[in-house]
Parts: C-alpha cells; structure tokens; sequence
C-alpha cells in the first residue's frame, strides 16, 4: 500500500507524463494508484506474478520521475499556481476598494489560467 | 535553408523538448536552426555525411512533433499566453479609471507567469 504522498506526486507527475508512457504501463499505474487494487490482485488480472507487476510499477514511476528531472513540468506548474495566487490576493485586496463586479471578472479569467 | 516558421516552430518545441532529445539531436537542431550552418558545413563538422545529417535532423523534428502531439506544451503555452493577454487587457482597462499603480503592479505580477 503506497503512502498518500507517494500517490499524490505519482498521479500529478502521471496528469502531464501519462501520454508519453505504454499501454500496460499506464494500465499498471491506473490499477495501482487510482483503483487502489493490490499488487496481487492486478498480477491476477494481467496474468502475471506478482513481482512482475511490482518491478514494472518501479520502472514506470522511475520513468514519470525522469521525465520530471528533465521537463519540470510539475515544479513549474506549482510555481505559476503560487503566482497566480498571487496575482488573485492582490487583485482582492484591490475589490475591497472599488471595481468589485470588474475585479470579480478578472479573478475568474485568471482561475481559467491555470484550469 | 529551412524557412522561417519552420525555425519558429522546431525552435519552440525545442525549448519545451529539448531535454528529451538525445545530444548528439541537441547538436544538429542547435548548429541547423540556431546558428543556421547547412547540412554540408553541418556533415563537415561531424565527419558524416550530408544525407545522415538529413536523415537524423527529419528524425529529430518528427520526435519533437511527435512529444507535441502527445503532450501539447506548445499548444497549451500559446493558448495560456491568449488567456494572459485578456487578463492584461481588462486589467488596463480598469487602469484608467482608478488605481492606475496597484494595477500596473498587478500587470507586472502577471506577466512573471508565462516568463
């Protein structure tokens, strides 16, 4: 059972590194980290040994990482997260003072930013 | 002699790929596009020849389209960059009826995030 950190950082780095991986192991990932089923029961599933599927699951999540150390995608869309929240706090603290209906406007096209 | 939005293009998904390239790919997009030499000054330099030059830069461009097509960085970059401007836009807009430097300071803190 993986800790939830480890599931969390493996279905972000998944989100933007998914499509760059195989079939099987995207479908090992899914299994694993989104359905939550054991190493046991996706060996049971896929035909396979149980050790077989736990190797792959390494060797996927060390490609995600890879990819990671060589693109940042996830570092990066952090930092632009942190910023634009940024740029909504002060445009908040400007609502407080005139504009409240234009400023709201502005807050929701810089949440469609990072949707 | 590529043409111009062929440079544009391949020099973009560079920027967003170049790190999955190989290094010997990094060389010949970097001597081809970047410091513009043809494929006989380029086969020269290497010790190879003009048609390998050729046949590993078409590889190279159609790996770069290829990671495109499977995570639309670029496409994903100019779109966000759309998005940003009519941030921009409203934001000037509301400038010229109050709060003309908090809102030029909102612009800058805006632009920090496609930098």
């Amino acid at each position: 059972m993986p800790d939830l950190d480890t599931v969390t950082r493996v279905g972000l780095l998944y989100d933007f590194y998914g499509p760059l991986l195989t079939v099987k192991q995207r479908q090992l990932i899914s299994m694993y980290y989104h359905q939550d089923l054991s190493l046991g029961e996706i060996a049971g599933e896929m035909g396979t040994s149980r050790q077989a599927v736990y190797d792959t699951l390494k060797r996927t999540c060390k490609a995600l990482e890879g990819y990671e150390a060589k693109l940042g995608l996830l570092q990066k869309f952090k930092e632009q997260r942190e910023k634009v929240e940024q740029v909504r706090a002060a445009l908040l603290n400007m609502a407080e003072k005139c504009h409240r209906e234009e400023i709201i406007k502005v807050c929701q096209m810089i949440d469609n930013i990072i949707d």
